[in-house]
C-alpha cells in the first residue's frame, strides 16, 4: 500500500476494503489517517477518540440521526455522502435549528473500493463545509463481503435551536399556509432513472442540498414558524397527512400550484409514480400564518425561484385529512401504503 | 396483521419485515407505533419526528457515535440491542460526562423476524432505563433480502460532561496508574463461542452493560481522572497503544496483575486468541494519578470485585508504547494488526 498524505485526493482506486479495516487495530488507523482525516479536513476534530466534547450555550438543542442506504450510491446531483450530511443538516433546520455538528458512522461491506470510499468522504467533508457543520466524531464497521451493499451511512447531527418559539405541529392553526421551498421530486426520480439507467437526456439532477440558510433567513425575518418538515421520504403528501394527523387539522393543497418540473412530471408518468409521493432531499415544507406568507414566499424564492405556496389548512374539514383539489374535483391523500420507491435515502 | 397495542409484548413472531416497513408511509408508522413505542414506552419522545429538541446547560455535552454489526445478534448476557445502548452510554461515560439522550437508526434486511426485532427493542428499552438515558429520536430503513445480515443498529449520544478537568490523552503523566474495572475478554468470547457453537458449560457470559454509574462515582469522589477507555474492539491492548501513542508517553502492565477469568483464558487458549486483544462491551481502564489509585480502586471494586491495578506510566521509556511484563520476561505491544474477531460489536 502506498501512502501519499500530502496529496489531497491519492488515487487509491485498485485498493479494496478488507475485514481488518473493521477491527479498529492498525488498518482502522490507517483508514481514518489516510481516507477520513484529509477528507474531513477543516471539519473534523479527532476523529480516533469515541465521543467529541462540544460547548454549548445555554438552551435548546436538536439531535437527530438517519441510516442512509441509497442505491446507486452516486447519482447526478449528489452522492450517499453529500445525501448523509444534507439529511441531518436538514434534520436540524426543521427543528428550527442552527446546523452544528454530526457524527458519521459506516458499515462497509468487504471488497468496497477504497477509492468510490474516498469519493464519499470528501463528498461529505464538502457538503459539511457547505453546511457550515463539523463532522466530530465516527465510526467504521466492515461486514464480509455478501452481508451489506456496499456502503451505508448514519449520520447523526446536533444543533442549537435559534427559532424564538416551538416549531411543530401542535402550532399549526386554522389559516395557515403551506408553502413548499421548490420544485418537488427531483431526488427520488433522480436516483430512479439512475438506478434504471433509464438514459434521460438531460438527467435529472438530484435537489439534495442544505436548506439550513433558507430557515435561519426566515427566523431571522420574524417569520412565525409554525411548522416545518422536509419532504423526504414518501414525499410532500406522506408529510402533510403527518403533520395533519398530528395536529388534528384538515388541509387543502391545490394541484396546480405545486411546482413540478416537465422532466421529473414525464420521468413519473413513465414510471407510474405520483410525484407528490417522491422524495425530496432539499426541499421543505413551512406552515405559516396567512400574514406572514407573502414574506416567507420572497424569502425562500431568493433561494431558488420555483417556492411556492401551495395550500392552506383549513377552518373546517375532517381531523387529519389533507384534500388535493384538481381540475377534476378533490382527492384525499394518504400515507403511502406500499413501498415504490425503496432506498431512495 | 392483528394488532393488539395494549399488550406490551405481543406475539409477532410469524411476522417478516417487508420493504415498505422502511417506506417512511403506512407501514413504517405502523412498525413505530407497534413495535418500538411500546418497547422504548418511558425512554422515549416522539419517534415520528426527525428531530428531537432537548434542552441543555450552559457547558459542555459529549457527542458520539458507533454502529452494531455483531453476529450472533442474541448472546449470553445480551444481544445486539442492549449492546448499542451500553455502547453509546460507555462511549459517553468515557469523555467524562453524564450520558442523557440516544438516537438509534435501524437498516433492517427484508424478512427479518418482527418478533426478533421486538425482542431487540425491548432490551433497548430496559438497557436505556437500567442506565438513565432517553430514546429520542430514531430512523429505520429496510433493505432488500440479501443485501444486510438481519439487523444493523446505530446508536448516538449526547451527555453532559461532569468531570472538572478534561479526560484525555493529553492529561496522561508519568506516574499515573492504570485501572481495568473488572476482568477482561468475556464479551468477545461470549459472542464467539455462541457464533462457532463451541458449546462451553457453563456459557461465557458477556460483560455487556452500562459503566457510567462507576465514572460518575469515581468524579463524585474527586478522583482525577487524566484518561477513560472502554475496552471495546482491541481490547486492552489496543486501548493502551493509542492511548500511549496520542500521549506521547511509555507504559508498563504487569501479565500477572490483570484480571482474566479462567473461562475465558481457557476459550482463548483454544482458539489462539490473545485475551488482551478481545473485546469487553462493560469495561474500561482509568488513568489516574497515583496518590488517588487506591480509593479509584476500592470504588470500581464495589461494581466488580475484579477490578484491579494493571500497570502504570513510566518516567522513562520509548514514548507510545506499552510493555507487557511476563515472568518469562518483557514484551511490547502493538495496534491489531489483523482481524481476530470480526464483528464482534
Amino acid at each position: 500500500m502506498t501512502i501519499s498524505l500530502n496529496c489531497p485526493i491519492p488515487q487509491r482506486d485498485g485498493e479494496r476494503i478488507e475485514l481488518a479495516h473493521g477491527s479498529g487495530g492498525l488498518l482502522t488507523h490507517r483508514l481514518i489517517e489516510e481516507i477520513f482525516r484529509p477528507a474531513f479536513a477543516q471539519s473534523c476534530d479527532d476523529l480516533t477518540h469515541d465521543g467529541a466534547v462540544l460547548g454549548v450555550p445555554d438552551g435548546q438543542i436538536a439531535f437527530t440521526t438517519d441510516s442512509y442506504v441509497v442505491q446507486p450510491l452516486f447519482f447526478p446531483g449528489g452522492d450517499i455522502g453529500s445525501l448523509a450530511v444534507n439529511g441531518a443538516v436538514n434534520d436540524l433546520a426543521m427543528c428550527g435549528a442552527r446546523p452544528l455538528w454530526l457524527s458519521a458512522g459506516f458499515v462497509i461491506e468487504e471488497g468496497f473500493g477504497i477509492g468510490d470510499l474516498q469519493r464519499i468522504v470528501h463528498s461529505m467533508g464538502a457538503a459539511a463545509k457547505a453546511a457550515g457543520v463539523r463532522l466530530v466524531t465516527g465510526d467504521t464497521k466492515v461486514v464480509e463481503r455478501g452481508k451489506g451493499d456496499g456502503l451505508y451511512i448514519n449520520t447523526s447531527g446536533i444543533g442549537t435551536v435559534v427559532a424564538p418559539a416551538p416549531v411543530n405541529p401542535a402550532q399549526v392553526r386554522p389559516g395557515d399556509r403551506i408553502i413548499v421551498s421548490g420544485d418537488l421530486g427531483r431526488h427520488g426520480m433522480a436516483v430512479m432513472a439512475a438506478r434504471e439507467d433509464l438514459g434521460l437526456e438531460p438527467p435529472i439532477v438530484s435537489d439534495c442540498a442544505p436548506v439550513s440558510e433558507q430557515v435561519l433567513r426566515l427566523i431571522e425575518a420574524d417569520i412565525p414558524l409554525h411548522c416545518l418538515r422536509d419532504l423526504t421520504r414518501g414525499g410532500l403528501a406522506t408529510a402533510l397527512v403527518e403533520i395533519a394527523d398530528t395536529a388534528g387539522v384538515a388541509m387543502q393543497i391545490e394541484q396546480g400550484d405545486i411546482p413540478i418540473s416537465p422532466p421529473v412530471r414525464g420521468a413519473c408518468e413513465i414510471l407510474g409514480l405520483d410525484p407528490l409521493y417522491v422524495a425530496n432531499e432539499g426541499r421543505f415544507a413551512a406552515l405559516v400564518p396567512p400574514e406572514a406568507a407573502v414574506l416567507a414566499l420572497s424569502i425562500l424564492r431568493e433561494f431558488d425561484i420555483s417556492a411556492a405556496i401551495v395550500g392552506r389548512v383549513e377552518e373546517t374539514g375532517l381531523p387529519g385529512s389533507v384534500a388535493l383539489r384538481t381540475l377534476g374535483g378533490s382527492y384525499a391523500l394518504d400515507l403511502l401504503a406500499c413501498e415504490q420507491l425503496p432506498r431512495i435515502c
